[in-house]
């Protein structure tokens, strides 16, 4: 008997640890209490309750990450935009926050994977990804306070999606304007695309985009088109000067 | 010519002088950069544009100082109501935040005197004074940073304001309860009902709530009703535990 509860702990504290260590690769920080991340990803029909009696899930964590992350972008619009005016930001900012893009984020990061819940995975719709987005958000703020909030939506959010261009509508697609580069300045491209491990039946697509036979970017995402983009979009970034000059 | 230059740039220094102390006191902190205040406060008509030719009026810092007070409200409201789901808190959130209650907060700090504009004061509408109240939490978002922010809607809008009991309907009238508490305590109780100073054509009634002949609560309010609820709520907020035992 001590030897099974002995297993079944050690099991458990393995688990809590292979948690705890995907979180802070995730944050970019170290968690500080794990337990408010767990809540994030408690799906209510798992049916838990707090010491209190009050259902344990990540609905009102995502209310309270919603309002931070549209005061993270109201905050970094404001700054990088002073042409904008209220109801440029106000647009520009339900463009980067809309249910969309956030279903991206979270389906980028894999959050599915630690979700806690007695429906099957495959039974939710697109929405859990961006809501359990936002519930993250949430336990951030709880855990560490606003500023690591920031700091976890600029990495996370504006550095990696955030291009006022392409949401003004001004860049179609990276894809074509890093051809475009590659064949105006006659250098090769190549666009190798694998189908990545899926996890809790979520396919995932890879890319790696090569220009003049070295690999520049990679990204991964629910579609080769959207890996494809992401990728570009990197590619594009990391050339920015070179490509503007010409 | 020296002379008149000096007396100008005497007076102007003066008006900064008011300016800076007043806004000091309403924060209940020292501004870093008053010149983020006093956009706070710069009406559209009054045409002024910063060094690079972009308008420069309250307009922009009225979206950022919006989604500051929506997180900050949010933030306690998770807290204060563990029993809330999402959609309560959604709901709770939006009473607090509600453009009526924005322009009351507004008017009762006065605000208005302060406004630079071309258009005469009686011409502007009721939102006027939620529009810069929001303003005003933005210039303190850019001077001093979140946590300040934090500091200024707790003392300014939740301490005094917010009351989930009255927000959820429970309580109709404070008035009444005050009243009720003294005629089944045996104690005397009177309203002293004064006009205020009116700055820019604003009336503002003040009250004096008097018990047993002691003076316990003051108020100022647009209407004399407003200002009766709200030293009737200060009282209440005052004697609560003893009122609350009865």
């Amino acid at each position: 008997m001590n030897i099974i509860r002995k297993i079944f702990s050690k099991s458990r504290s393995n688990t809590d640890g292979i948690f705890f260590n995907s979180i802070e690769k995730i944050l970019g920080f170290a968690p500080l209490d794990i337990e408010k991340y767990q809540k994030a990803f408690t799906h209510r029909s798992s049916n838990k309750t707090d010491r209190d009696g009050n259902p344990m899930n990540y609905e009102r964590l995502e209310f309270l990450g919603d309002a931070m992350l549209s005061s993270v972008i109201a905050g970094y619009l404001f700054n990088k935009a002073p042409h904008g005016d209220e109801g440029y930001l106000t647009k520009m900012r339900s463009k980067i926050v809309s249910r969309e893009h956030l279903n991206e984020l979270g389906k980028d990061l894999n959050l599915i994977q630690f979700i806690d819940s007695k429906v099957p995975v495959q039974h939710f719709g697109d929405n859990i990804h961006g809501n359990i987005f936002e519930a993250l958000i949430g336990a951030i703020y709880l855990d560490r306070g606003y500023v690591y909030c920031e700091k976890f939506i600029n990495s996370r959010v504006i550095l990696e999606y955030v291009d006022i261009s392409r949401l003004e509508g001004k860049v179609i697609s990276y894809k074509s304007l890093v051809i475009e580069w590659c064949q105006k300045e006659k250098k090769s491209f190549y666009f190798d695309i694998f189908e990545d491990n899926a996890i809790d039946g979520q396919r995932l697509f890879g890319v790696r985009l090569s220009i003049d036979e070295k690999v520049i970017a990679k990204a991964r995402a629910t579609s080769k088109k959207k890996a494809e983009e992401k990728a570009s979009q990197r590619a594009y970034f990391a050339f920015q000067e070179k490509i503007n000059k010409k």
